[in-house]
């Protein structure tokens, strides 16, 4: 399910899944973000992309992370006390994405760590999944992301 | 220096360093692309940025590393044998990235790995690194690349 609430630190457990949304991907604006961002041949020239070892037209890596990341902000980090991320690990772009795919992706919660230096907040680390209209998981991102902890006020009440 | 000519798997070695250009980053993209992708307060909102730790709009990480991309592409990448990538490791978000900063970015190579499988090709992995125009280092990512290999024919000429 996505997440109604408003989520802070204490609310993310190991094994904790949040399926964020699926959105179907067109192949607009897969040229669109690749002609921007991305302007390799397989990503904006059809008979380029229909002679590469992809055999057609595939959503740059980065366009695949940047959707995966919107779903995410609207599935969990935008009702969330998220104070940002210091970076990610094991980006894996496993399965081409292609115009007509359906994308979803899960929120998966693999460690809660409470800051040493700064009692007001904590690191969670997530793997996020995306799989496509065929179950075949497309691409993994190992996030990180700094949360604040509820306030005392909220807690009493929790 | 840009790379002028194609490179294929052979022309990479470890410890090269190609600077691979540099741009300014304007209020007006950080909040188109953070709306499309990453609506969080202290990408999209005046207000309550300047409230968030990071006392104004900064870009999205995501922003950050896709404009980093198409200076990989300019630079390295659109005038190469580059096949694609698996994925990336250790992206990092050291500094924000704010509008009227100038990033430029260099792509050093870090290890140069033939396939055992397949023999027409190799695997280049790469630090990108993002600099501010304080010389301040503002992100990095560790990208893997695939790469063809030279042509026998052009191997002769070489």
């Amino acid at each position: 399910m996505t997440s109604q609430r408003h989520m802070y630190f204490e609310d993310f457990f190991v094994g904790q899944q949040i399926d964020v949304g699926s959105r179907l991907v067109t192949e607009e604006e897969i040229i669109a973000f690749a002609s921007q961002f991305d302007p390799q041949p397989f990503h904006i020239d059809h008979e380029a992309a229909a002679q590469s070892i992809f055999g057609g037209v595939i959503a740059s890596g980065w366009h695949t992370c940047s959707m995966m990341m919107r779903m995410v902000v609207d599935g969990v980090l935008g009702a969330s006390s998220s104070m940002g991320s210091p970076g990610l690990d094991c980006v894996r772009w496993i399965k081409p994405v292609r115009a007509g795919d359906t994308l979803s992706v899960a929120y998966i919660t693999k460690e809660v760590r409470p800051s040493t230096s700064k009692p007001d907040r904590g690191v969670v680390v997530s793997l996020w999944q995306a799989s496509n209209q065929h179950g075949e998981v497309v691409a993994t991102v190992e996030g990180m992301g700094m949360f604040r902890r509820r306030p005392e006020a909220e807690a009493g009440r929790a």
